[in-house]
Protein backbone atom coordinates (compact mmCIF):
# COMPACT_ATOMS: atom_id res chain seq x y z
CA UNK A 1 0.00 0.00 0.00
CA UNK A 2 1.83 2.86 -0.89
CA UNK A 3 -1.28 5.87 -1.86
CA UNK A 4 -0.27 8.34 0.73
CA UNK A 5 1.28 12.25 1.31
CA UNK A 6 1.79 11.64 5.16
CA UNK A 7 3.54 13.69 7.59
CA UNK A 8 3.87 14.30 11.41
CA UNK A 9 2.88 17.38 12.65
CA UNK A 10 4.19 19.48 15.61
CA UNK A 11 0.34 19.90 16.98
CA UNK A 12 -2.19 17.93 19.52
CA UNK A 13 -4.51 15.81 17.54
CA UNK A 14 -7.48 18.77 17.88
CA UNK A 15 -4.99 21.56 16.73
CA UNK A 16 -4.10 19.10 13.66
CA UNK A 17 -7.73 18.35 12.91
CA UNK A 18 -8.26 22.33 12.77
CA UNK A 19 -5.06 23.50 11.18
CA UNK A 20 -5.88 20.66 8.54
CA UNK A 21 -9.21 21.73 7.46
CA UNK A 22 -7.80 25.21 7.46
CA UNK A 23 -5.18 24.15 5.21
CA UNK A 24 -7.77 22.32 2.85
CA UNK A 25 -9.97 25.62 2.76
CA UNK A 26 -6.75 27.26 1.33
CA UNK A 27 -6.34 24.55 -1.63
CA UNK A 28 -9.60 25.06 -2.49
CA UNK A 29 -11.08 22.06 -0.85
CA UNK A 30 -14.17 21.51 1.96
CA UNK A 31 -14.57 19.20 4.12
CA UNK A 32 -17.90 17.18 3.06
CA UNK A 33 -18.03 14.35 6.01
CA UNK A 34 -15.56 14.19 9.30
CA UNK A 35 -16.00 10.51 10.74
CA UNK A 36 -14.88 9.79 14.40
CA UNK A 37 -13.59 6.23 13.77
CA UNK A 38 -12.47 6.35 17.99
CA UNK A 39 -16.19 7.52 18.84
CA UNK A 40 -17.35 5.02 16.04
CA UNK A 41 -15.67 2.22 17.37
CA UNK A 42 -16.91 2.67 20.68
CA UNK A 43 -20.61 2.86 19.52
CA UNK A 44 -20.54 -0.25 17.34
CA UNK A 45 -18.60 -2.58 18.79
CA UNK A 46 -17.42 -0.84 22.37
CA UNK A 47 -13.79 -1.25 21.81
CA UNK A 48 -11.28 1.60 22.31
CA UNK A 49 -8.49 2.71 19.90
CA UNK A 50 -6.43 6.01 19.17
CA UNK A 51 -7.71 9.28 18.39
CA UNK A 52 -8.13 8.56 14.85
CA UNK A 53 -10.71 10.79 12.58
CA UNK A 54 -11.23 10.40 8.96
CA UNK A 55 -11.92 13.85 6.78
CA UNK A 56 -13.81 13.50 3.58
CA UNK A 57 -12.33 16.59 1.23
CA UNK A 58 -13.66 17.98 -1.89
CA UNK A 59 -12.91 20.23 -4.40
CA UNK A 60 -16.39 20.57 -6.11
CA UNK A 61 -15.31 21.44 -9.53
CA UNK A 62 -12.76 18.78 -9.71
CA UNK A 63 -15.07 16.74 -8.49
CA UNK A 64 -17.88 17.50 -10.92
CA UNK A 65 -14.84 17.25 -13.82
CA UNK A 66 -13.85 13.84 -12.92
CA UNK A 67 -16.94 12.06 -12.49
CA UNK A 68 -17.74 13.68 -15.72
CA UNK A 69 -14.87 12.13 -17.20
CA UNK A 70 -15.31 8.83 -14.99
CA UNK A 71 -18.09 7.98 -12.79
CA UNK A 72 -16.39 5.28 -11.26
CA UNK A 73 -14.09 8.09 -10.04
CA UNK A 74 -16.63 8.18 -7.24
CA UNK A 75 -15.55 5.17 -5.72
CA UNK A 76 -12.54 7.54 -4.30
CA UNK A 77 -14.37 10.59 -3.36
CA UNK A 78 -14.37 12.29 -1.09
CA UNK A 79 -10.30 12.52 -0.90
CA UNK A 80 -9.61 11.49 2.50
CA UNK A 81 -7.80 12.87 4.66
CA UNK A 82 -6.79 11.12 7.88
CA UNK A 83 -5.82 12.31 11.18
CA UNK A 84 -4.30 10.09 13.91
CA UNK A 85 -2.57 9.84 17.28
CA UNK A 86 0.34 7.54 17.69
CA UNK A 87 1.15 6.00 21.16
CA UNK A 88 3.20 8.40 22.64
CA UNK A 89 1.36 11.41 21.40
CA UNK A 90 2.61 12.08 18.32
CA UNK A 91 -0.21 12.91 15.75
CA UNK A 92 0.29 11.70 12.21
CA UNK A 93 -1.69 13.68 9.18
CA UNK A 94 -1.90 11.51 5.24
CA UNK A 95 -3.86 12.32 2.42
CA UNK A 96 -4.73 9.75 -0.25
CA UNK A 97 -2.67 10.79 -3.43
CA UNK A 98 -5.33 10.39 -6.16
CA UNK A 99 -3.04 9.63 -8.64
CA UNK A 100 -1.50 6.44 -7.24
CA UNK A 101 -4.91 5.96 -5.86
CA UNK A 102 -6.71 5.78 -9.53
CA UNK A 103 -3.81 3.73 -10.59
CA UNK A 104 -2.48 2.90 -14.22
CA UNK A 105 -4.96 4.53 -16.64
CA UNK A 106 -4.43 5.59 -20.50
CA UNK A 107 -7.17 8.50 -19.55
CA UNK A 108 -5.45 11.45 -20.32
CA UNK A 109 -7.77 13.52 -18.96
CA UNK A 110 -8.71 11.55 -15.83
CA UNK A 111 -4.76 11.44 -15.17
CA UNK A 112 -4.19 15.58 -15.56
CA UNK A 113 -7.33 16.24 -13.10
CA UNK A 114 -6.02 13.30 -10.36
CA UNK A 115 -2.37 15.54 -10.87
CA UNK A 116 -3.82 18.30 -10.17
CA UNK A 117 -5.68 17.36 -6.94
CA UNK A 118 -2.45 15.49 -5.64
CA UNK A 119 -0.67 18.60 -6.44
CA UNK A 120 -3.33 20.55 -4.04
CA UNK A 121 -3.70 17.81 -1.79
CA UNK A 122 0.46 17.68 -1.08
CA UNK A 123 0.50 21.57 -0.99
CA UNK A 124 -1.61 21.50 1.70
CA UNK A 125 -0.13 18.74 3.56
CA UNK A 126 2.87 20.25 3.12
CA UNK A 127 1.22 23.92 4.82
CA UNK A 128 1.14 21.63 8.40
CA UNK B 1 -8.60 2.43 -13.02
CA UNK B 2 -9.78 -1.32 -12.19
CA UNK B 3 -10.53 -0.65 -8.62
CA UNK B 4 -14.42 -1.34 -8.78
CA UNK B 5 -17.31 -4.55 -8.52
CA UNK B 6 -20.14 -3.17 -10.82
CA UNK B 7 -23.40 -3.60 -11.64
CA UNK B 8 -26.51 -2.26 -13.58
CA UNK B 9 -29.29 -3.03 -11.49
CA UNK B 10 -33.23 -3.41 -12.83
CA UNK B 11 -34.53 -0.53 -10.29
CA UNK B 12 -35.18 3.01 -9.81
CA UNK B 13 -32.55 5.24 -8.61
CA UNK B 14 -34.11 5.75 -4.94
CA UNK B 15 -35.38 2.01 -4.89
CA UNK B 16 -31.36 1.01 -5.60
CA UNK B 17 -30.14 3.04 -2.90
CA UNK B 18 -32.53 1.20 -0.18
CA UNK B 19 -31.70 -2.26 -1.94
CA UNK B 20 -27.82 -1.69 -1.63
CA UNK B 21 -28.54 -0.35 1.78
CA UNK B 22 -30.45 -3.59 2.90
CA UNK B 23 -27.95 -5.93 0.97
CA UNK B 24 -24.91 -4.25 2.69
CA UNK B 25 -26.52 -5.02 6.18
CA UNK B 26 -27.20 -8.37 5.57
CA UNK B 27 -23.31 -9.00 5.02
CA UNK B 28 -22.54 -6.82 7.99
CA UNK B 29 -22.08 -3.68 6.40
CA UNK B 30 -23.59 -0.09 7.87
CA UNK B 31 -23.56 3.15 6.11
CA UNK B 32 -21.99 5.51 8.38
CA UNK B 33 -22.20 8.15 5.44
CA UNK B 34 -24.13 9.32 2.47
CA UNK B 35 -23.35 11.75 -0.08
CA UNK B 36 -25.73 13.00 -2.80
CA UNK B 37 -23.20 14.40 -5.11
CA UNK B 38 -25.73 15.68 -7.05
CA UNK B 39 -27.64 17.94 -4.67
CA UNK B 40 -23.83 18.87 -3.56
CA UNK B 41 -22.84 20.05 -7.09
CA UNK B 42 -25.86 22.23 -7.16
CA UNK B 43 -25.38 23.44 -3.73
CA UNK B 44 -21.62 24.51 -4.25
CA UNK B 45 -21.25 25.46 -7.90
CA UNK B 46 -24.75 25.77 -9.28
CA UNK B 47 -23.90 22.38 -11.56
CA UNK B 48 -26.26 20.01 -13.32
CA UNK B 49 -25.19 16.43 -13.11
CA UNK B 50 -26.81 12.96 -13.26
CA UNK B 51 -28.90 11.23 -9.62
CA UNK B 52 -25.28 10.09 -7.99
CA UNK B 53 -24.93 9.27 -4.11
CA UNK B 54 -22.32 7.83 -2.28
CA UNK B 55 -22.58 5.58 0.40
CA UNK B 56 -19.66 5.06 2.94
CA UNK B 57 -19.77 1.15 4.14
CA UNK B 58 -18.29 0.30 7.02
CA UNK B 59 -18.23 -3.05 8.87
CA UNK B 60 -16.92 -1.87 12.61
CA UNK B 61 -15.14 -5.13 13.64
CA UNK B 62 -13.10 -5.31 9.68
CA UNK B 63 -12.15 -1.50 10.51
CA UNK B 64 -11.20 -2.00 14.26
CA UNK B 65 -9.07 -4.63 13.11
CA UNK B 66 -7.39 -3.41 9.75
CA UNK B 67 -6.69 0.35 11.73
CA UNK B 68 -4.67 -1.66 13.99
CA UNK B 69 -2.98 -3.62 11.33
CA UNK B 70 -1.96 -0.50 9.17
CA UNK B 71 -3.83 3.02 10.46
CA UNK B 72 -2.99 4.32 6.74
CA UNK B 73 -5.57 1.83 5.40
CA UNK B 74 -7.94 4.38 6.51
CA UNK B 75 -7.49 6.55 3.28
CA UNK B 76 -9.38 3.96 1.99
CA UNK B 77 -12.27 3.77 4.74
CA UNK B 78 -15.37 3.40 4.89
CA UNK B 79 -15.84 1.45 1.54
CA UNK B 80 -17.54 3.13 -0.84
CA UNK B 81 -20.50 1.75 -2.66
CA UNK B 82 -21.84 4.46 -5.72
CA UNK B 83 -25.27 4.61 -6.81
CA UNK B 84 -26.45 6.33 -10.39
CA UNK B 85 -28.41 6.77 -12.98
CA UNK B 86 -27.15 6.91 -16.75
CA UNK B 87 -28.65 9.19 -19.52
CA UNK B 88 -31.89 7.02 -20.34
CA UNK B 89 -32.30 5.86 -17.06
CA UNK B 90 -30.62 2.77 -16.10
CA UNK B 91 -29.33 2.77 -12.63
CA UNK B 92 -25.56 1.30 -12.16
CA UNK B 93 -24.25 -0.02 -8.61
CA UNK B 94 -20.60 -0.39 -7.90
CA UNK B 95 -18.56 -1.09 -4.64
CA UNK B 96 -14.85 -0.76 -4.55
CA UNK B 97 -12.63 -3.45 -4.34
CA UNK B 98 -10.93 -3.31 -1.39
CA UNK B 99 -8.27 -5.90 -2.44
CA UNK B 100 -6.89 -4.08 -5.41
CA UNK B 101 -7.60 -0.77 -3.90
CA UNK B 102 -4.50 -1.37 -1.22
CA UNK B 103 -2.95 -2.39 -4.75
CA UNK B 104 0.55 -4.47 -3.74
CA UNK B 105 1.03 -5.09 -0.42
CA UNK B 106 3.35 -7.69 1.70
CA UNK B 107 1.82 -7.96 4.52
CA UNK B 108 -0.48 -11.10 4.74
CA UNK B 109 -2.47 -9.75 7.83
CA UNK B 110 -3.53 -6.53 5.78
CA UNK B 111 -3.94 -9.06 2.32
CA UNK B 112 -6.47 -11.55 4.38
CA UNK B 113 -8.95 -8.68 5.56
CA UNK B 114 -8.92 -6.93 2.23
CA UNK B 115 -9.51 -10.28 0.66
CA UNK B 116 -12.79 -11.17 3.25
CA UNK B 117 -14.24 -7.45 3.31
CA UNK B 118 -13.81 -7.88 -0.96
CA UNK B 119 -15.92 -11.06 -0.68
CA UNK B 120 -18.61 -9.40 1.28
CA UNK B 121 -19.06 -6.52 -0.50
CA UNK B 122 -19.34 -8.52 -3.72
CA UNK B 123 -21.72 -10.88 -1.75
CA UNK B 124 -24.27 -7.67 -1.67
CA UNK B 125 -23.29 -6.70 -5.55
CA UNK B 126 -24.44 -9.82 -6.23
CA UNK B 127 -27.81 -9.82 -4.31
CA UNK B 128 -29.01 -6.77 -6.41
Amino acid sequence: MDLDITKEVPYSFDVAIEKVKEALKEVGFGVLVEIDMKETMKKKIGKDMMNYVILGACNPYYAYEVLNINPMVGLLLPCNVIVYEKEGGNVVVSSIDPEKAIGSTDDDKLKKVASEVADKLKKAVDML
